[in-house]
């Protein structure tokens, strides 16, 4: 039988990411290509400590259904949270739980998004919010960016010469792929930027907490008076991915939307999940959890950046992230990193190649390195080995342009 | 600051379910309104013994994410058992594990309908179906339906006049709301008349293992020779709904765009979900924990059925589901069952209107009356307070008529 499918799904490819990671699954592979927080991190013994008092205590509440909105005490704790990390106002009642952050961008499109909108985000931007909100037809503008966010003029000249703009979609700390974090002034004028346009802003914020070093910048949302900023966190990076917990924060009007979406689209969140996190929260430190998680990943981000320093050849350029999970090299105009990975494969290393970062300009000299994941030495290793496929590369492109 | 939100959310209202159970919360209301498994029955103890299992022999992993498609032990299992259930042949690589049938029903939605495409349906049928699949832009044919299922004169007529049918959708087995069973002679004429017209059928099917008495019949995908039954399950009904585990299984070439359209939807379910039920599976049988299930069930639709026939006054006829969680209220047809439920929440009892369930028709004199969640006294006692208000109601009307 010959399926008809509908239209959205006609152009939709498999994420490049989860293709490489299966490939990646070889305990022999470096791999700096996935997004994974270092499981040997994970609070296992206190999570079997919560998980059986949540079942002794509450059992057959945490095994039943409940509300859409998710589990009060847990919605409490995120407004308390936001409100200290991010300078918001919320409470429980604007918080709504969602199976991850992910789901949250695929909310947020079904939201806001008809066909012909059209998204702003920075250049590049996060692979999996592009494919996230292209479901919904939309249409993607990349603002260029700089080491500080988005450029003012750029942004501005944009927002004035474009049609249907719904939605402007940053990652102001640690973004991914990139690393970079905004400047305290792009945010502002970020917040100045949209009010004049009248438009939404999602404030992404999954690594804001992974700082290695200096002081918290005030959130993109903390300029906002006029309640346009909307705010996605998760526990995946500061707990466990597995959990599948994460939530969006705005005003009430708004999330009340999102409410009755997520009641079609899966009717709530997993309910033990969300009792455990709330019991861990009340039990436990997460703040401990989480200088343990900053101490090890900046380790593994002083090893990665000084491996590149040392090994990368001329023509290589990265960014030293102060927190996240993620790196970002730009290698010479001409090399494209996909042919790059195929060799590094071959040595059994990966990463992700940039390309698909870039909804339109499809930059394919750029390449996306996480290091959260992995033991020092094996980074060290790793970075040796790229560069040994990346001076191959170099050196072919040159006597190339001699021979021409 | 005015928010402009997409189209397709403008005429989305809650589900008139979760607003009457906000209502029907308070422990002194009698509630045949939800669609709630009797949590008493949960497996609490045993799910203590798994979580502790999988953490101490698998903490990292259950933690960390995991693919998109979901853990093959369980996918393996649930593909044997809908093999053995169905008279499929499906292996691992057919099944997608959902976040609950429900994002199975959304992710259908999403993978085959266009704006302007056409679902058929029971008349009356699943209410959440019909926001879940509403959201994508579709219309809906109701098929006129008795107690057999689909009428074939009627489903033939609809599928030769209607342009741009995209599904059938059905819930042959003890169906929400109806609590009616299709006959083999229907289920195979649906396949024959869909193959004809080259129209897929999602074969729904979260009640099928909760049969009361009676043999299991063969279901719809039996009889597909050419793959164009989807069938969705799930944990919800026969193990705990709290999990969020459910599946949808068919032709890989389907599949493979569903896992498409979840990778950008919430890149997978929650990891020790999975991994619990999977070891549950393995260490417990779910057959003893169904067998329980099933006893108790039964014991409250002899109650609940025992109990409308003696109570309910004369002109309201109900269903007698041989299993499942539902039976079906038809009152006069001039009386609303909205104004009897007022009335009903004034006694402390609440079922739910069944206007709701029909996308079109909106048929009011109707009512679902789930059985599945009380202790028989109640049980008994909610019957009666309800027939004393539909005897008010009835009475009332003749009263109106013979004035006329």
């Amino acid at each position: 039988m010959e399926y008809k499918f509908a239209k959205r799904i006609q152009n939709l490819r498999a994420s490049e990411i989860r293709e490489i990671l299966k490939v990646t699954e070889r305990p022999e592979v470096i791999s700096f290509a996935g997004g994974l927080p270092a499981p040997e991190l994970f609070p296992v013994k206190e999570i079997k400590d919560v998980t059986r008092l949540v079942l002794e205590e509450n059992g057959a509440k945490a095994l039943q259904y409940t509300t859409t909105e998710g589990y009060t005490p847990l919605r409490e704790w995120i407004a308390d949270r936001t409100n200290k990390n991010m300078g918001s106002s919320f409470g429980y009642e604007n918080i709504l739980l969602t199976h991850g952050s992910q789901q949250a961008l695929d909310l947020t499109g079904k939201v806001f998004l008809d066909e012909g909108d059209v998204v702003l985000c920075e250049s590049p931007t996060y692979l999996a919010a592009i494919s996230a909100f292209k479901a919904y037809g939309c249409r993607f503008k990349e603002v260029p960016t700089d080491n500080d966010g988005m450029i003012p003029d750029e942004l501005e000249s944009i927002l004035y010469s474009t049609q249907n703009v719904k939605l402007i979609y940053v990652i102001p700390d640690f973004q991914n792929p990139t690393g970079r974090t905004w400047s305290v002034e792009r945010r502002e004028m970020l917040v100045q930027a949209a009010m004049k346009h009248n438009i939404i802003i999602i404030e992404d914020n999954p690594y804001g907490e992974l700082r290695f070093e200096g002081e918290m910048l005030p959130s993109v949302k903390s300029f906002d008076k006029t309640g346009l900023v909307i705010c996605l966190g998760t526990f995946s990076k500061i707990f466990c991915p597995g959990y599948r917990i994460g939530w969006v924060a705005g005003e009430e009007k708004i999330i009340s939307k999102y409410i009755l979406v997520k009641q079609g689209v899966d009717l709530q969140c997993n309910t033990m999940a969300q009792m455990e996190i709330a019991k861990y929260l009340e039990l436990y430190s997460i703040d401990k959890h989480i200088s343990n998680i900053k101490k090890a990943y900046k380790r593994r981000r002083d090893t990665v950046v000084k491996a590149m320093e040392e090994e990368f050849p001329e023509g290589v350029t990265f960014t030293r992230p102060e927190g996240g999970l993620f790196a970002w090299v730009e290698l010479p105009p001409d090399v494209d990193s996909r042919d790059v990975l195929q060799k590094c494969l071959e040595k059994n290393v990966a990463f992700v190649p940039g390309g698909a970062f870039f909804p339109n300009e499809n930059r394919q000299n750029t390449m996306r390195i996480n290091f959260s994941n992995m033991p020092e030495e094996r980074i060290v290793e790793g970075i040796k080995r790229i560069s040994d496929v990346l001076r191959e590369f170099i050196h072919a492109k040159l006597q190339a342009s001699l021979g021409d």
